[in-house]
């Protein structure tokens, strides 16, 4: 993994876009979610918090979803950028938002955590990237996301 | 709408299932959604915190995720228990949880708030409910949601 080396795909964000719950960096209250390339795969860590439950021993799913959601618009814009040979930075990166996010939750996932996110690209064209997510906790695929993303139109741009 | 009359239906679970980050009235961290019946349909609605944000004047997409989910399990244990002829309680509610979440994001969601969410039941079916919602803010139906819940195996019950 390649994170030692890189910027998180997040810290590449314009500012406008870095108050996010789920990943921005300048969001005192939120989750901070990073996301950097493996090779041709996305890769996400994260310790979710004793407070983050389900039911007792267990993560609730609305944590699950956030992760695959920021996760995915974050490979998406990187997919993007790495597609169009723009460089990730606050000026030129491409802003991805949500159009649907599909979760399956496979098993329960142990809050012990940690929470690891595994991403492929399975469509890029135009303004549209398709994200598949593996999420794994406890040494067990736990759910598995279908994000499609679509580049922010300029009408709604902060 | 009849809440007033009414507990919520995450103020009928049993202890186990109250600490959720969503929707647990014991989890002093989390979102304590509320869920009612207005007739055959369920309803909740939330206030965003300032922090919930996406980009500056918008609800970032995993907490619509997470009051989808939350409702709709919820919902799912209503609509169980009424279909059976249970009475909510902390000794007999129904516990459900999502095998599958779906959202499909429409416009952009306003923080001012308040966010309202309103469901029906698709299919109910053994231990299958299928629960579909529109999560509404500023007068549009900024999202919509498709959750499949299932009642949780006892091998999985705290």
């Amino acid at each position: 993994m390649e994170t030692q080396a890189q910027k998180a795909f997040q810290e590449c964000y314009p500012e406008d876009f870095s108050h996010c719950y789920g990943c921005g960096t300048l969001n005192p209250h939120g989750l901070k979610i990073k996301s950097y390339w493996d090779g041709e795969e996305s890769v996400s860590v994260f310790q979710p918090a004793p407070y983050h439950t389900a039911f007792p021993g267990y993560v609730y799913g609305g944590l699950i979803a956030s992760l695959i959601d920021c996760h995915s618009t974050a490979t998406a814009a990187a997919a993007a950028c790495r597609a169009r040979g723009i460089e990730m930075s606050p000026e030129k990166t491409l802003r991805y938002v949500t159009a649907s996010l599909h979760v399956d939750f496979l098993k329960p996932t142990p809050i012990a955590g940690p929470i690891s996110l595994r991403s492929s690209i399975s469509e890029i064209k135009d303004r549209k990237v398709v994200v598949e997510t593996d999420l794994s906790a406890g040494g067990n695929v736990c759910a598995k996301g279908h994000v499609v993303a679509v580049q922010i139109p300029e009408n709604l741009l902060p």
